[in-house]
């Protein structure tokens, strides 16, 4: 007797370098993370399935462990869609694992946080290696009074200064479990060289959530401390203050990855 | 009056993603560094200048520090020279640096060594982000047993073992002054999974001079030493009996890095 087919939930992790990407959710035009999941499960289903992320990532941004999820009326178990998903999407997409989960797991709204880090190279001269992977700053920065400013973030508070004006969102407060900002002058791209001071920084933050360019708002104008621009000082008073026109400009998309999402169970 | 053009020569240094050149060398067909290098300079001197380099990088190998030099009677300075072609070359392509040199330096013949690194990122699942920069190794390897087997290859040997059959040397006893393994789990690409064992690997190499495809032919070797398919006297024996057909295939491309360049002075 044939196995029948019954509604299964498969919960898949992903990894993609988002350079080639017109983001995470499909869209009418531009390749997207989403569609080319949803093209391959096509393939393999002849059904079609939607695929729900635990949230978008902007055009140009990387996810090293993006979770998401489907649900299929199907006889292939999760090593088939594991393997045929791999096997079917393009380079730059590769499912990290595919598990079979409770039928009410969703991604999105069973998501307790996220991590997610932020690279920049800090170098005088010019970059071409790894250059969709890293935000070039050829000043040199001032880590310590990044982090000093980073401390004012931590914590709950309304992060409407860092929000992109026009995000449909019912408030703004978040909670930040964890900022920190690191720099390795041993990275690959800094060993070669005799300049002083260079070396690959990266920031983390993990937070319950995040507002739309958040974290390349917050990137953006902690870049501004790092040349002395704004004080540690000024940057909490801009977080206080919820004014969006204070912060200063949006880091680029390329320096971004969605490290991971957390779950409780 | 004008400064008349009198002859200089410069030297620069050229940090390149190889992932879209067919290799260094101009060629009649395909994309190539030194192509786009003279391309540019033509642009700007409206003369045909060659660029020589401390020698060739295949297909999709990268340079952090590749010197080369170019001769031109012209007023342009080394800034003008830096500025320009930064301006002008693809964003796969970065001058780091430019200067004037000593008219007799020759960046192939005046150098007295290399160092090169391969990275072999080592983890189960598949890969997205980096891929055009490292060799993905799904098996475990023993970083261990590939670190005694490099002991075997450093000083001054015959590593016909390693050429590429049909390579025009006159001869091929070379100098390895440093050879070394190192894995760091907490590389980007590892830090986000729970898999036991992950990490990116550096391989580094530091020669009085390299035969060609030697660094990836020693790597492809090691990984099989690594893999437990060859001991490590084994490996020693491959390199003595100097017969290529003993060694494993060749490393890919994409893992290989010329890192810098030696000078005496």
């Amino acid at each position: 007797m044939e196995e029948t087919e019954c509604m299964k939930n498969f919960k898949i992790i992903i990894e993609y370098d988002g350079t080639d990407f017109n983001g995470w959710q499909i869209q009418a035009a531009g390749r997207t993370v989403q569609g080319e999941i949803e093209k391959a499960l096509f393939r393999m289903t002849r059904k079609p399935l939607r695929v729900a992320g635990s949230g978008r990532t902007d055009a140009g941004v990387h996810a090293l462990a993006q979770v998401a999820a489907f649900r299929c009326e199907t006889r292939l178990d999760a090593g088939a869609f594991f393997s045929g998903l791999n096997s079917l999407l393009p380079d730059d997409i590769a499912i990290l694992s595919c598990k079979q989960v409770d039928d009410r797991f969703h991604p999105r709204f069973d998501a307790t946080g996220k991590t997610y880090i932020y690279r920049i190279r800090n170098c005088a001269g010019p970059a071409a290696v790894g250059r969709n992977h890293f935000w070039h700053i050829r000043k040199p920065l001032d880590i310590g009074a990044m982090d000093a400013a980073m401390q004012h973030i931590i914590g709950t508070h309304d992060f409407k200064a860092f929000e992109n004006t026009g995000s449909p969102r019912s408030h703004t407060v978040r909670t930040i479990y964890e900022a920190s900002i690191a720099a390795d002058a041993s990275d690959m791209n800094c060993r070669s060289r005799d300049l002083p001071g260079e070396g690959m920084i990266t920031i983390r933050i993990t937070a319950d959530g995040f507002l739309r360019y958040m974290v390349r708002n917050i990137v953006g104008t902690l870049v501004g401390v790092g040349l002395s621009k704004i004080t540690p000082e000024e940057f909490a008073a801009i977080k206080e203050n919820k004014d969006r026109g204070l912060a200063s400009a949006t880091a680029p998309p390329q320096g971004l990855f969605l490290q991971s999402v957390h779950y409780r169970f």
